[in-house]
């Protein structure tokens, strides 16, 4: 089959922006081979913003902006796509696809006791107002398919870290710091069904709250640690936070706003009264990085179980704070960043989504049962292609397959 | 291309639950053959009924349970075919494909002055779930393409009705009456431009709330027209109804339970106060008809535009009063119903379904832009084949396209 291009789209849960990358792809599975060839990140206006966040809190959420944003936000992603494309002098025409994550204003993994209280996640971006302003297939709304086999819909890049960094000779967990912190866990020479992934606890969410808080809503997160790294940590407040039932929680298992959204941070806050700034934004940091530390020694390591390197990715690299707590707690442990295997941590979750995508397009499993708790593998990904040339370019490839 | 065997499942906005429909299809466009194989209708449970039903209503919809009915819906989509193929002795690897159009909770055609107030629309009902459940490729979600593209995201059945209906001598009215009445309007000897599309109002949707609550709940709609047939009809109550802004509207135009629905309803009786209940469904029945007759007065005929024939579908061809009043009402045409062209008025729309995803699935458009408004024509749907075997298959029948 031969190399084709494709675009992959990252919205995180942490309402910053949308990733955009385009990716060569040739192979499936282990044999995939990715090379990013150009990127461009969008940042949310400040009004957009506003707005999606509104749709993450159900008391906020109205149906008919929960509408009137999908629409929205898959013209937003559609023209981040041409904008991408016109900066690398590429015709549409040569990309075989776009998959996008979606932004994600729900995530109920677990269901109640009533009959229709099941499990139900919702993200955003509409794929076909996607693929009509592109005039490119739009692949995304990929956790619902997990979910429909039992699984949590989440995490869904374990499947990706599994492809990329297996190794026959070192135990790898690969960890993601966006708003949520994720580890995949790799056994050395592991195989699929080896593969261990859960969502560990806080990222940066709870971080970037209680910055865009304490600075009156001047910044949206602390760059570079710096606020951090003016703090000392308050080990009362570490204890306290260290006493979250989450952090207990056996895997599989997920997270999100729900958990560690504004209501979190509203109680973080009031254990918080009396302390400088500087050391709140320094305790929920080393908390984060405590809490992944926890996650691998309660959840990961035993006797048959090591880890040896540890591959941090997601905006939480680029926290050299954060970076420090990290090697702090995890001592006997290489800790690397993505960087480090030339792959850009800001764009993992993109090139991720695109992997995804292109494996749904050419109907190969992009899951991995035993990290989502799924009791089957499935294709995950709805496609839609609104105009007939992107529909001719898929069936093309599809008619190489066969 | 062989004869293909599909699924249409078709769940309307009045509420009482799903048809299936089991057919053979083969051809595109105008050359498209159906013919039915077998179907079955799930109504509702009362408890399911009600939870869509808040739903609906922005006031009662939370995030949370449209996220969890949108899963439990795909679930009980997927049953309902998985019974259907038991019952025609079909199994799911003989079956292309499932096209569902989702549960309407949303339909906002228009934006508003903000820039994020777009138009937008929600059908839940999970098509990854659908398709999980099924082991069958699942295609919906067809009205967002059509809004991506400037139209109203409705009507959408005009594509189909212009596909079995045109006709070289008969200029016709196919006039479907479900929750809310919508009409196709195709010129002798139409192209497909010359098709034009509209929802003329209130369908059942009006009736059926009326019968509900003066039954107090025993009753959901008005069998056989059996009320209304018992009342007389209220000439100044009809006329207070016909003064509604919707009919003046100029088409392209569409409606749902945001104007027809609970608090409109209310509104009708209070105006009704000392009217008996008879005269009262007897008055908004005949009102339907009404509205009917008047929206192709107004905005079809003309001295080019005439209209031979006008054909009922839905479930309000079932009221022989409702059907009274429409003969009443349209003096000079022929009104026949969908079953005197051997045609299920009950299974119509599914039937539709099934033709508007067999379409998208082989990559032809499945819409008129002249009948939604739409700047250009688009591939509505979005597809998921959650398992291997269903993409095969798929992957299959292109090949032969090819």
């Amino acid at each position: 089959m031969d190399k084709q291009l494709g675009i992959g789209l990252m919205s995180g849960t942490s309402l910053d922006g949308i990733d955009a990358v385009l990716i060569e792809i040739e192979g499936s599975s282990v044999n995939t081979k990715v090379k990013v060839i150009d990127s461009l990140t969008h940042e949310y206006e400040s009004d957009v913003r506003h707005a999606l966040k509104e749709l993450c809190f159900p008391e906020t959420a109205s149906l008919e902006k929960i509408c009137s944003m999908n629409m929205f936000l898959g013209r937003e992603l559609g023209m981040l796509v041409n904008k991408l494309l016109d900066k690398a002098s590429i015709g549409k025409e040569e990309v075989l696809f776009v998959s996008s994550h979606g932004q994600t204003i729900f995530h109920k993994p677990l269901g109640g006791e009533k009959r229709m209280d099941v499990p139900g996640t919702l993200q955003i971006g509409d794929l076909s107002m996607l693929s009509e302003i592109t005039g490119i297939t739009a692949v995304g709304d990929f956790r619902t398919a997990d979910m429909s086999a039992g699984g949590q819909g989440a995490p869904l890049v374990s499947f990706v870290d599994y492809i990329l960094f297996n190794n026959p000779y070192r135990s790898r967990a690969i960890q993601n710091i966006g708003g949520i912190g994720n580890v995949t866990y790799i056994p050395r020479n592991a195989q699929k069904d080896q593969v261990m992934s859960f969502d560990t606890g806080p990222g940066n969410m709870v971080i970037d709250e209680i910055v865009y808080r304490i600075t009156e809503s001047k910044q949206v997160y602390d760059k570079d640690g710096e606020i951090a790294s003016k703090g000392n940590v308050n080990q009362k407040l570490l204890n306290k936070l260290m006493e979250h039932p989450y952090l207990k929680l056996r895997p599989p298992k997920t997270t999100g706003r729900e958990l560690f959204g504004n209501s979190f941070v509203d109680s973080v806050m009031s254990n918080s009264s009396g302390l400088p700034s500087e050391d709140i934004v320094a305790t929920v940091t080393a908390w984060t990085a405590k809490t992944i530390a926890d996650s691998y020694s309660r959840f990961i390591e035993s006797p048959s179980n090591s880890i040896d390197d540890v591959v941090i990715g997601g905006g939480g690299s680029y926290n050299p704070f954060l970076m420090e707590q990290l090697r702090r707690y995890l001592p006997n442990k290489t800790v690397y960043k993505h960087e480090d295997f030339q792959l850009s941590s800001n764009l993992k979750e993109a090139i991720a989504f695109a992997i995804l995508g292109y494996h749904c397009l050419i109907g190969k499993s992009n899951q991995i049962p035993s990290a989502t708790g799924a009791e089957n593998p499935v294709i995950m990904g709805k496609i839609s292609h609104t105009q007939p040339q992107a529909f001719q370019q898929l069936s093309a490839l599809r008619g190489n397959l066969h």
